[in-house]
């Protein structure tokens, strides 16, 4: 499989060669994954160079359009943009009704940006592993900006966090009046709240949104960067406001760099790939021992047979895999 | 620890005693283990008889007002209500700002409901196993309907399908006129659609809404159950709809037990079980692997002191998993 990436072709950025590394990685087989560490630690020291972003928020509230925006302002100021995915239920669901490519009109027809949806795996732990991989590979090809869709409002955002220097959470006027609905966890990862579609009728309410977070920031503790949480109001359909964003994220990263903490993150960052990296391994692993795989089919059958029941079965398991673990 | 658990007394409805064996699945400690599968065998032929309900949505559409009114409702008809959370966020963040108690006023006073929020653990998987146990503890404990929140739109509501009989997902009116950042494969898990905040000003909106929802419905598949997605209007803040939303279900139930769908789902669930349990139970000794953990540590010291990288550290993992489970 190795064999068949061009890994020149790749640092210098070409999109087939990318396209192709990224399937090879995605692939789940344990026999490839000998040729996936040597492909990935050629080109680990090609990696880390960009700045990475988060962007959540719940369906609706304009992600895809806010993203079409940000890119295309970031391709006019001469970067080169990868766009990336992490959406747990894509793998059950074959993604949002409207493909990415078609959410995001202008970016995805530019040869400056790289849009690659959710990798398909069937757990969460996957998609964080791989995702990250993913990620490397753009930046190899040389993305120097990563934007990571967050979708939905749980782990995903948290799988995100530990990929990312700055996680944006976009809000929509007047829906945190109360600030019900919004998880403390997500406000709390958040480095920036945009209050989204601030442009209309919804104006007079984004802004008395905007306010009202800005008041309810004493609520959360002081961040771990130093920075305190910002707030700011944009508008994807007027395109307003897109540049100030991208500033505090420049304002950020320096002053972060400056203290130390993006550094000290970006290690952090690393440890817990370690973690999430290690327990797909192991997990890959369950997935393809063929003793395990016929030792639960069998015990399927006997549970629909009635001859065990789903504790007795997860009690059998418990015993193997201690077994397999110890001897 | 499992002798502290009175067995009697949960079968008998004992708040206590449920509390106390709930904590003691929860805990994550292979040492317990052995106790917990004795524990959920002699409690698993009292378990079962209950419906099962998922009840999903975004943020903000009212999850919590139209469970405290489901669940007043269906213990004023006689029953006696669990009510469960699955929130991948919170292991991480602590919950919500608001706790579901106070978001459950007229539940949470009552002796005939136990609502418990989601449990703490570091992954999803884990989730979802233990999720599973404290329903079936909960159903030992004579309740006989079971209500699953879920939280956020992603792979919990994934957790959350496995779990339950009947699954709805509520929608604010207008929210879903183009369909857009309504997840397919979370529309295609619903039983119901529910149009919730149907009444004051809203509710020409909601109607129209209703009605976008069910000419839409000719988009989604065949549901395997037999019974066509229905569409429905709730007022939570007028206690409006809550009624015929039960009836749907009792109606979904009674089709389904003639069918054969109704039980062949739940055997579903136990396979799904068994597989989720049984990652859950390598995880566990991965996590408490003295082994893998030293090895996992140092690893993590060499990256910090730039005497090795991450995918090497994961290459070795790699190898050392591999000769764990092979030797």
């Amino acid at each position: 499989m190795h064999q068949q990436i061009d890994i020149p072709a790749l640092l210098d950025g070409d999109r087939n060669a990318l396209s192709r590394a990224i399937t090879f990685i995605e692939s789940n087989r344990p026999g490839d994954r000998e040729s996936k560490w040597a492909l990935l630690e050629q080109l680990l020291p090609h990696t880390g160079k960009s700045k990475r972003v988060a962007i959540s928020g719940a369906p609706g509230v304009g992600k895809s359009s806010f993203i079409d925006r940000l890119g295309a302002y970031l391709i006019a100021s001469g970067h080169r943009v990868g766009v990336l995915a992490i959406d747990p239920s894509s793998s059950n669901s074959g993604g949002s009704i409207l493909g990415d490519r078609t959410r995001m009109t202008s970016l995805s027809a530019h040869s400056n940006a790289f849009i690659r949806p959710s990798p398909a795996t069937d757990t969460l732990g996957g998609i964080a592993a791989r995702s990250k991989e993913v990620m490397l590979l753009m930046e190899a090809a040389g993305y120097d900006i990563i934007l990571i869709e967050t979708v939905g409002v749980g782990q995903s955002e948290v799988a995100a966090r530990y990929m990312v220097d700055y996680f944006m959470l976009l809000l929509l006027p007047g829906a945190g009046d109360d600030l019900q609905g919004i998880k403390r966890g997500i406000m709390e990862m958040a480095d920036l709240l945009i209050v989204h579609k601030s442009d209309g009728d919804q104006l007079p309410l984004a802004q008395r949104t905007a306010q009202h977070f800005k008041a309810a920031m004493h609520l959360f503790p002081p961040k771990p960067s130093g920075v305190p949480v910002e707030v700011a109001r944009v508008s994807s359909l007027q395109n307003k406001g897109i540049e100030e964003v991208w500033q505090r994220v420049m304002k950020y990263v320096d002053t972060t760099e400056k203290n130390g903490y993006f550094q000290r993150w970006r290690r952090s960052q690393e440890m817990h790939w370690l973690e999430e990296g290690s327990m797909q391994i192991l997990l890959d692993y369950f997935k393809n021992s063929p003793e395990l795989q016929s030792r639960l089919n069998a015990l399927k059958s006997q549970i629909l047979s009635g001859d065990t029941n789903p504790v007795a079965a997860l009690h059998t398991i418990d015993h193997f895999i201690k077994k397999l673990l110890h001897d």
